[in-house]
């Protein structure tokens, strides 16, 4: 039997019916120059929804926690000052990766559901190696403002999770003075897990491990068969086999995204998300994220104080066959977690969400 | 426009269609329910094809290499002796990720084409923290007696790779005294690029880093999500996303290979290699891999020496879409690698291999 889910969860959404397809496609190998040219195109269409032109702009091949070490394991010196803004799971888990790297880290921390505060984590310490940020928490749906971090961040790195964002809401890697961006597939980029955009720039590169402990993630490595190498028009060297499937799906979702526009791609998920929030609250429901700073992407609510939250989550789930998510940490059962993302980013998700979530709540009561 | 290819290379192989019908099935979350018991079944069907009872047999999420990386960051304490057998890349493979995990690596060369001396291996040093070695070369054709390793690795945990041998001949990680074993999913597995199948043993896990440098691979934070969660039937800990559509994907080809029965299926694999093996020699060409240590499922040729092994290979991918691999490492020009993999593994795709070598050589001659 086929289960069919609604994802209105924080991830995976359900992916777009191109990156579907794509998955079923028969089978390349990784050195065959058709998945080659595949490849390429892929690391070009990044590059546009990273808002960069890093040549070293890839997909890394595992999930985007893994993009997180990526990003620490080839810049995190022993001993180097990592700043690291802490307002969620996501911020915590940057600490605890960028100290597995050897680095002395500053964890700045903010009460979630709040923006990460410039001046506090510019101010942290003088003179950071790196200063790490998440766009957009996945954990508390708040996004905060990294080109003002890339604007105060003087000598040190920016390093940015952009997991939940790429592809939702604006994203100017280059503009915003992003060095090292990671990210995940399976939010607003439409595809199943199991990849991760990477893109890196020649300030961080050059300063660079030069042989990191992670073989499987080493950007000299990496570097020789993917993005750089695509660029350059150089040979390919061969490192690992690609998650081949997986980067063809990337690429059809990525075409379809291209096609649609990021600005029209962005304004749809902004419309769902204010169609969806002010649903929650003229249900009388109360947001969790700061005002102002709320992604449309991934909406966080509180659970009204009588509510059994798991018995939501359950009714949802095997009534309408429909996921949203808990809350993270210690907010598991006091808060829900509703993303629209990616393809679920339309006017028709917000409304089946909000009439499923009354009907369930209307059980609970 | 779909490019169709006879995948008879080194790997990816063309996946049974049972593991491409799956990858396109409608998504689900990665804590599902309906997921998780997916996820469940798919680790208890690895414990078969590996040979195994360990609760820790799990798909990882990432490709063959990092389950590599996995074995030794999760093992290697700072200054152990690590003796690895080397016979060919993924032996030299090994010295490398082991050496970034703080091994002292103790390297015991063979040359290529050469199965792995037990004797040499197993007096390289006293007393090692590790041994390690590659139960069928990738790079080389090659098998190797992994258990009388195993029967001699005395107090030394006996780390593996089965990435090529997985699903396509005999392995008994149990019986031969395996303590760490990892595979990838894209050879015999007949399953897309993207999981490394991994299994380690309590006596392993009871000596493990407390605190890998890898976060990602850190296997007792994965333990918390699958493997020993799914046999101890404990809660499920958030660590990262799973590659949901992979893993669906990999159940799917595992429940075929075990419908079949594991015998059948090294059986055929057993029969399309002697066809393909039997007909080379028969065309005048010469084996590369020593004679009575070759692997059936994939076979090592020498390029006759008049003929350019690239426009060869070309030519069998323009004419006739059919992909052979270049020889690894100094071999790359003189000679060929042909799988015949999991679904590949047919008295048909060895005939075809042939006539289609015959005829690329009748145009190069």
């Amino acid at each position: 039997m086929i289960t069919e889910r609604h994802l209105f969860g924080p991830g995976p959404s359900n992916p777009y019916p191109e990156a579907t397809d794509a998955l079923a496609r028969p089978l390349l190998g990784h050195l065959d120059p058709a998945f080659l040219a595949i490849m390429d195109e892929a690391c070009e269409m990044l590059r546009t929804v990273w808002g960069t032109t890093n040549a070293r702009t890839l997909p890394i091949s595992a999930t985007g926690s893994a993009g997180m070490e990526a990003a620490f394991v080839n810049t995190v010196h022993d001993g180097d000052v990592v700043v690291v803004a802490v307002n969620g799971l996501f911020g915590q888990r940057m600490c605890d990766v960028a100290a597995r790297c050897g680095a002395e880290v500053v964890a700045v921390e903010h009460g979630w559901g709040q923006p990460v505060d410039v001046d506090r984590v510019l101010s942290a310490h003088p003179s950071p190696a790196i200063i790490a940020a998440v766009h957009a928490e996945t954990s508390t749906g708040v996004r905060s403002d990294i080109a003002a971090l890339g604007a105060g961040k003087g000598d040190a790195l920016l390093v940015t999770d952009a997991v939940t964002s790429i592809a939702g809401i604006e994203l100017a890697a280059d503009d915003w003075g992003i060095d090292v961006g990671y990210a995940g597939t399976q939010k607003c980029l439409g595809v199943a897990p199991g990849l991760a955009p990477f893109t890196i720039g020649d300030r961080a590169f050059e300063r660079r491990v030069e042989k990191p402990r992670s073989w499987y993630l080493d950007l000299n490595l990496l570097g020789g068969y993917v993005g750089e190498a695509g660029v350059k028009g150089g040979g390919r060297t061969y490192h690992h086999t690609a998650p081949v499937a997986m980067v063809v799906s990337l690429h059809a979702a990525l075409a379809r995204i291209l096609d649609e526009s990021l600005p029209a791609v962005w304004a749809r998920h902004e419309d769902a998300g204010r169609r969806l929030q002010d649903g929650l609250e003229a249900m009388g429901l109360e947001l969790f994220a700061a005002e102002g700073w709320r992604l449309p992407e991934l909406t966080t609510v509180k659970v009204p104080d009588s509510v059994d939250s798991a018995a939501v989550r359950r009714h949802l789930l095997e009534v309408h066959g429909l996921e949203i998510g808990a809350g993270a940490g210690a907010y598991a059962s006091t808060v829900w977690r509703i993303g629209l993302m990616g393809h679920n980013a339309r006017p028709d998700a917000a409304l089946l969400v909000l009439a499923a979530l009354e009907d369930a709540l209307a059980q609970a009561g």
